[in-house]
């Protein structure tokens, strides 16, 4: 992506893009649940909450069919919120071929060389919006990307340290004291591969979404483990966090118009046009109104952390770039994200101002080493959309994890008993919060760190 | 400062700006040390350091003329790497005035509020380069464009929560509600006060060169005590730490082109003609010659926190907008710092390329909670630059501190004797270190925190 590129796609006036040639429209993107739920049913998830009749049922997979290292999953059907649940989630195993076996390849050394192949496990939560389409296809594909992206660099992350150049030819007898000195350590060419493969991903979409003439967009929040590392890749406000016996780690953070607000305003001060004089980057307490001019008011602009005050003027009237508060602040007044996948055509309504300059579709990515961690039984990864987030806390997550694992210690599926419990608290807790529940509508995954004995 | 101005004055082939009437020519700034020094000589700090034909001379204020706070202060004479000491500081009381007494002022309630004034402490240090007149315009200027950005807000600071409008005038009587939903406090002015006081001083500095003519910037790092709260501000590579009995705690950021990397790569991304075609956005462990063509070489772009391997093209062969590692990191190839006061003309040697829109002016504050502390009597704040940096670590420094503090209990300028003792430390290192010390340059300056017995 040039910076050519990013003015003829989103300012106004730049030079036309080349015509394309006509493409004949694919068909729309087909609806689906994540694979492991084939063969569960809607049901209830405990025998408390199915009897409230306002209670969502809660899916996860059939008892029987194990996820990667015996992770559990539920969901809790959307609150009729769209026809279609808009979350999507997908896991597996990764496999990244580690050789280029060409002709002039020893056949004795493949043999002498059994690992062929570099594996690892993947898990990834897609919360939809503006339709489901963008989350399936970022289920189906995303894994896909990284997996490509994995191998183009693999050489260099079974190399003792990441060699400058690649084919593993030294120009230069100083490159590997160049590497040293910045620090370059093969888990940088796995998160250089995560924010890669998001991007690519987003690129797929963009495509496919075009051609079958659907719209869209979605969240991404990934982990991955490969050698001895969890790797928490996130694009939005899902969430991850390590529960241990003493402790709750945060393993990533929210990506929101509130939390990205200095990066969307410097945006917005370099290339005014994208707001086409509709609205005003500066934030306010809130919008202001004819009987605010004048005044001097409170405001922050793209370089202030702080707060200072301002005359109110005409133009500052507009609506806000970032408008609103925690769950209700919302980017243009349309999205309540600032990063993910897909919303490649999302504009502000009748307008023709464009959301996709200001959203990233990089993900901040978080690493564990999971042999300095040293990893007990108890200790479990939670992964959830905004949905889990928006009615309980970190720590009222913990205390339910903690609660449910010692009593089913021998119960190889206890992830999975572990999240239909919180997700059941959750279905019973929307009812009993009607007002909070009104979007709520998640998937949600907990994944077991490796303990020698628990490990597959 | 607008987009249309950013624009105007760094892109090429934007409309002129209009003409300016010409100015008579200003005096050049005089050269000066920071006032407290008066009638200090240059004297080598210690018996010991002075037995050392080379070691450089350390200066602090006379004995009897006391900083606040007691504060201690000493500099290290410059290396003779430049004819001036590029360094400077500035300390003293900040009073703000805390009401506008207009005519229709009732007299009798102004006899009846003695607190006329809001007041605080404040110390700064500016590290220079290419020339002293930056630093010595900052260390002129700063505080009184602090003192006027506290004075148009200080009617918020001292009310309860900051209010929606300033005249106290309540436009709409949910207006505190939504104040404290963003989570206003007082100190939040306080901490805008600081970024809106060092922008305004950027452009005091920017006129004042120009109109006599000089050249150079500096980096600022600023403390201020006001209403119980230590605030930091730090836009440079200078660094202030807390030094506690049992805790080191850093209560600043450096800012160089190797820790502001995306924010600058960004930039270049979005406007390339920054560039002039000269230099690549793109990071590489080291710069790429002719026989790199064609290799996969690791390398960074503004999206990026890890690495990736890509083809190299003829364009990769450009100097590299950061390129060094470490202190030797610079900007094109110029500059060590990425924030600062100062460089409005600076540009790269023998081309038109322009480092000003890669620079910010604006620092980031860190703020202290004093009450919250329970400050003790031998907690101080270290301030130095980054000469200090270069040869101590934060526990180095903290160690020197606390070894010489407890048996000096009684001095009441006691911060003094510390601080001439870790400069003494490091004049007698930099003898000894004679390749680190080349561009060994600094001031230092110290402030104890208000325990209740010490604090004047």
């Amino acid at each position: 992506m040039s910076a050519d590129w990013f003015r003829r796609r989103f300012l106004p006036g730049g030079p036309l893009p080349a015509p394309r040639p006509p493409r004949p429209r694919a068909s729309p993107v087909p609806y689906r649940r994540p694979r492991f739920l084939r063969g569960s049913g809607s049901s209830p998830g405990t025998a408390d909450a199915s009897c409230r009749p306002n209670a969502r049922p809660v899916r996860s997979p059939v008892r029987g069919r194990a996820l990667p290292w015996n992770a559990g999953y539920a969901e809790i059907i959307n609150a009729e919120k769209s026809e279609f649940n808009e979350d999507q989630a997908a896991c597996g195993k990764l496999c990244i071929r580690r050789f280029e076996f060409g002709v002039e390849e020893d056949q004795e050394w493949l043999t002498l060389c059994p690992e062929e192949f570099l594996t690892g496990h993947y898990w990834a939560l897609f919360d939809g919006h503006g339709g489901p389409a963008a989350a399936i296809l970022a289920a189906n594909t995303l894994h896909s990307c990284l997996r490509r992206q994995l191998e183009a660099v693999v050489e260099g992350m079974v190399a003792p340290q990441p060699p400058m150049h690649l084919s593993g030819h030294c120009i230069r007898p100083s490159d590997s004291q160049f590497v040293e000195e910045k620090g370059i350590r093969a888990e940088d060419l796995v998160v250089g591969a995560l924010e890669s493969a998001f991007q690519e991903c987003d690129e797929v979409i963009g495509r496919e979404l075009e051609a079958s003439g659907q719209v869209g967009g979605c969240t991404a929040l990934v982990a991955v483990t490969l050698q001895g590392k969890l790797y928490v890749a996130n694009a939005g406000d899902s969430r991850a966090i390590l529960v241990r016996r003493d402790e709750v780690r945060p393993l990533s953070s929210e990506f929101t118009p509130e939390t990205e607000r200095q990066r969307i305003q410097q945006l917005a001060f370099l290339y005014p046009e994208l707001l086409a004089g509709e609205f005003t980057r500066l934030e306010f307490p809130r919008r202001l109104k004819g009987d605010d001019l004048g005044q001097k008011v409170l405001f922050r602009d793209h370089h202030m952390s702080g707060w200072s005050y301002k005359c109110v003027e005409q133009s500052d009237l507009k609506y806000p770039l970032i408008h609103g508060q925690g769950r209700q602040a919302r980017l243009l007044g349309t999205l309540a994200v600032s990063r993910g996948l897909g919303d490649h055509q999302l504009k502000v309504l009748d307008t023709n101002i464009q959301l996709k300059p200001f959203l990233l579709s990089v993900p901040q990515v978080t690493v564990l080493d999971m042999d300095q961690l040293e990893p007990q039984e108890e200790d479990i990864v939670v992964m959830a959309t905004d949905g889990l987030w928006d009615v309980l806390s970190n720590e009222q997550v913990a205390r339910l994890v903690r609660s449910f694992l010692p009593g089913n210690r021998e119960d190889p599926h206890r992830a999975k008993g572990a999240v239909a419990t919180e997700d059941s608290n959750i279905a019973s807790q929307n009812h009993l919060r009607a007002r909070c529940s009104v979007s709520v509508h998640h998937g949600q995954q907990q994944v077991c760190l490796p303990h020698p004995q628990t490990q597959p």
